[in-house]
């Protein structure tokens, strides 16, 4: 298989049954976090990082937004001070922790809740959660591993170059979850050129470890479909949403990169169709070739049968002295040619019928 | 198979056709319940045994929370009386007793019922049914089999830990229903994890009782979707209704409780369809293995006919007295040699044709 | 097969194309019927067998509801008479004498329209029409058949147990529904209980005629669902529906009515899908027989192939005397054990060699 | 095969891409249409054939409605005359003459649009295309093809039976419209009883040329059905739209004829899955049929191939003279029995373990 | 295969993740394009070819639309000149050059960006994409790659026949998006042609290429109904809206260019159901024609194998000197002819089994 398998079993991994609704604590093996605050406006951009929540800069009134970015979710406090900061719902930021969560946008009074799912090559799962609280001026996203795609938002936010430092918060988490969305697109592209691969191989030459190797696609575009799907309603969402969190120039970013989720589920669907196309080709195949592999048996088995045949006939030992009707042939003088003839015309009255069936083409 | 299987039966059993609505009967050996009653509220919580309703506490001036929970359905003067207590329709009633009700939720003016099923270790199915009158300041629960899975909760309102005691009745609704949907979450990963031990095994090894245990997993699956897909559509009627018994504080509580039925019913699917997939690997399997057979069986027949045919040609008795022409080969100085020579050089350009045509090779 | 199958003709069988609409014909071979009339109040309740509608009782004051019963279709002009005598639609009058309609509930201004299917074990496809005219006061009730399965509820009339006397026209019908979607649980759970022994059956010893009775099994779901379906359309359609002749008391008993219906259209969905499952199963297990058919073929035949080899060679005739290198063997001292132990060797070396890749062992 | 096949090809034929909309050109060989005009009122009625539209009759006082009915497109001029007679738009007049144009219902501001599929055995599909304008007073009905299945409304018209002469123009789009719908019913059970036929042979039979059958019943099925669902459509268009050219009256009337389409629907997909379901079973039946072949093969072969070795065996040529060691068997007095005896275990060995096995039951 | 294959990998390429949203850059090796400008009014009309947009002609009084055909991509600065001058999004720009965009209509405030897909035989991949920005008086479009399938509308501006002189900007774009989707229908004619000939292939002679060539029809019919489906979207979106660029009668023309995109999808649906069909045909054919190959096998071994021991069993070399129980057939004087005698009853009794059974028809 070409990649690390996710594990079926992280699918939908939750608290335990019947625990406390709102409980905040850290999934084992998490690191500890870093935080890195991105304070910017249309002239100014201030970039610390920072280690409690204490330090958090005061807005300049040149700027407007403040992205709290925490690079993972091992610290249990600082995301309740967090949810204190920012008056955060506490089922909200039990999400936070608990890492197998479905995409999802939820509006909250103040502020929108985004589960999102990034691709990470550095995640053991090959991909991470990432929480978005986006409020009036302020942004903050909690990844659940070290490692993002954000850079090139990061170097737009720095350099000034787009409107990202012209624009409120809701364009920097347009920003952010477009990129998370376009992340997919090369990894569709990587599974797109093996299953062209197969295909061509399937269809000219299939071989047994092929079926396995279109179930692994099969079951590596089933993840990624239970993935995208749910960022395809999240983003409709906010589209849809009709609160003042998101403005109209904004939404129509959003609509932009709800195209290219419709996009994803779009190909994925092609992917899929294809790849059960292409396992219901390997059968037919190996049915092919069971026939094939019969017909070789039977046209060897049928020819030489009736020769075998013959053969044993003259081999047997009635006793010629007694009587002239046993096994006369033996004492002709063309006795043996009669018998090598006998065969040849066997085997040939054989073979002509197998090649007037059509046996002997290549089917 | 790894688990009791549920009956095909159990799924719908029913009252008697043209039986009188509402009648309420114990079911055959239902077990005599006992009622636990919890009166709660923020400061004080008292919590009895009673055996009927005449002891059923008053409420204090502090406690605003009734509780009354009954433990099965074997006494159905209890439940009429409940019935005209609380002012609960015969109808309900009668679904309280009837065991394999669909979930849902239903609006009275007074009340909501509610049917959700839970899965009980100790209840002869693996689960049981378990209905809620959630009224103003009251919720009645009634199981259908003693054991469950709310002690949790019981020790949260015991304690006062979370935020159980200072809510109201639709509150503690909410945590029940939340700690049945998560009870489901262990279950589905125990079908995880015997998946992805199966689909290790079908794609490396596939054996006959694999094909057995993939349907019993999609059979489990399907009673699993039978089950939690009505419970979504429960809890997504108890979010979107405009009734004044669930307060706007719970609300948010069930969405976070529908999502986690929305995620149950992804991973059902997604192990669904990863079933489905393994089955379709099994029985490509089977053709491949059957066409290992039969290469196998050509390869050895096809050498050897020629082979016997050779030995049995020169078995024959023609009579190589009367004429030369009868066998001459077998007073050759060297006509066993060349015999056997005949024989290796058919032999070698079988093979050497099985060869060059890949049947020797491992497909 | 367990039970009389349905004609795949019969199941929308209509009056000629192009027939004027509203023609009410009886259908051929329909009996005469016999009109038993029901009129009840809270208090007293009269029942009669007329021969003509002349003969139809006034309502006393203190009876509200009157229920006329058809028992069967075989009299077009009663059918006539009854819709002169109500105002019914002369559409529905010709709906009820065409006996495959698709249930439905249909709003006229002064009354609802209801076709429903109730089984019928005295009828020829196992199934009879009804057609239901519920009024202000008054439900007509036309079945295709006789023989019924509202005994139930008449007896409810006339004992006066339960609320049916004390309620209005429309509680009566619901009542008849719901005696109708009931009887088709026994009749399911049947099913169920022949697809559970064919589940057990195919799973450990499948056997040719399993696929038949699949099959049959897969038939009738698919008819009942045909059936039932739009039986759930139907109520729902009355539940939803606006009007006064159905009050909201009843409604909370319909919608328990429509809940059976749907549960009923849940058990048809898994029984089906466990149906084509146990059938993707059967067809694994013969591709498996065939293969551990092949097996057999392929190990006797491989392990003798060789061994007749063997003793056809030293069968061969060769001439010993002409010269020493002519099949020597046969003079050898052992050479009869020589030839015994070649083939023991030959044969040994086959059994392990099936052995070692586990040809042997029940698969 | 059944009946003529639609060509695939003719499923959708238009125009050549980018020629204007709106060009009214007559398909080749389309013949020269007659026109049929009925004038009528609930007391007169006045039916003439008419060459042009100049001589077509004025309504007098008490006649209401005028049915102008064109039996084929063969003429361009006169569909373009009908269009400026009666204000239709070019697009729709565009549509007359496309012959393969989906059904559908178009409402125009002073008509509505509807085209129909005709089943018409004197048309070489089948089947030929209706287009109808319905206006206020007038219906014009353009045919595709000569020949149709109207003449029983025609006949209502000429007698006053039923109730079309009392009504307006929109009822006798609905008698037509109900007439086409209705002549799908005989087709459909024409396919019900060949499927029952193939369902009993299937099976009971399997024979190669079942799939076949069932393939261009699927086919016929599929072709009916995308004939038929958008006449529901259209039909459901028709009797949802608020448009004063349908009355109440005869929305009553559509809405019967909307129920008998989705009966139609209903049919095909019953029909759809038996077949279907009948494809696997003849699948199934023949890996059946090929296991009872091997296994044949298999006793046989097992059978025979011990007794053939024995008889080789015994038919080496070991020079007994040289030492007691080679063949003594030979030389024994019973050998001959001994041999016979020894094939007779064998073989009987090698049933009893077949009988044993299942392996000579018919399956 | 008959056509290009459309890569699977070229079906969603996007900019780079994280790039800024509105970067508008050629896609390499795109050519420069050539602008063709018509303006035209109902009487006069000025067709142009410029180099850059200074060169745009004002429009004169009497002319009242403006269109501006850009060839291709290859000059963002072009786009983005364009842009400025008609005041378009920048999102929309970054689409009109990244080439596999989903067909779309979006709704600016000022102008609608519509992006549909039109087959081009000198495109690379068979199809190209174009973008049209309609607003009020101008429609501008802009192709990805040379080549086009409007020139018949330019004709028909250029002569003045039709309508598209009188109309407006959204005439013309309906005319250019009715060309597009009437483009699809001749290929599709194709592929149903390839079809019908694989099905009469399949049904008669199934040969194994016929299931690759099934497979790459599934696969274009995929690819199809990956670009019809979006535009069937995109027209309906347009119908539905409610801006005042497209102006009822327009809507009136859309509406048909609707209906032939429903068209489209019905008949890749069938084609999709019949292609699918086919396949299941061609498997169960192989498993026909395994099974006719084993029965050959099995009749001609089972026929030769008891003659074959018979021959061998007479072949035994007992010493008939030793005792008259040694083989004393051997001495019979018409030994001989008693053994052939055997062997001819033996093979007559196994043919009458097998013609008896069935085996010897043409299955």
């Amino acid at each position: 298989m070409r990649h690390r398998r996710i594990p079926l079993t992280h699918i939908g991994r939750r608290a335990q049954p019947g625990a406390m609704p709102g409980q905040v604590i850290s999934p084992k093996g998490a690191e500890k976090p870093t935080i890195t605050v991105f304070a910017y406006g249309p002239t100014t951009v201030a970039e610390t990082q920072i280690t409690s929540l204490d330090e958090l800069p005061e807005l300049t009134g040149d700027q407007q937004v403040l992205w709290i970015d925490v690079s993972s979710v091992g610290d249990a406090d600082l995301i309740l001070a967090l949810g204190e900061r920012f008056g955060l719902h506490r089922l909200s930021l039990e999400d936070v922790v608990n890492l197998h969560q479905r995409p999802k946008a939820e509006d909250f009074d103040k502020y929108a809740f985004i589960i999102a799912r990034m691709l990470n090559t550095q995640s053991p799962d090959g991909s991470e959660q990432v929480a978005f609280f986006l409020g009036k001026g302020f942004l903050v996203s909690i990844q659940s591993a070290p490692g993002d795609c954000f850079e090139n938002v990061r170097a737009r936010i720095r350099s000034g170059r787009g409107r990202v430092r012209t624009c409120s918060s809701d364009y920097l988490c347009y920003a952010l979850l477009d990129t998370i969305i376009d992340s997919y697109f090369p990894k569709l592209e990587e599974l797109g050129e093996t299953l062209q691969q197969l295909e061509d191989d399937v269809v000219t030459a299939p071989r047994a470890d092929h079926v396995a190797q279109l179930h692994a696609i099969k079951r590596d575009l089933l993840m990624f479909r239970r993935t995208i799907w749910p960022h395809r309603e999240m983003i409709s969402a906010l589209v849809r949403d009709d609160h003042d969190l998101i403005r109209k120039d904004t939404q129509v970013f959003l609509r932009d990169c709800y195209d290219h989720s419709v996009q994803l589920m779009d190909i994925l669907e092609t992917y899929r169709e294809i790849a059960s196309g292409l396992i219901d080709i390997y059968i037919s195949s190996i049915s092919v070739k069971l026939n094939e592999t019969m017909k070789v048996l039977t046209v060897i088995a049928t020819v030489f049968m009736p020769l075998s045949f013959i053969a044993s006939l003259y081999g047997m030992n009635f006793d010629r002295q007694v009587s002239p009707w046993n096994m006369p042939e033996l004492g002709w003088k063309y006795g043996y040619l009669y018998a090598l003839l006998l065969m040849a015309v066997s085997a040939g009255a054989l073979v002509w019928y197998f090649w007037r069936n059509g046996w002997l083409d290549k089917d």
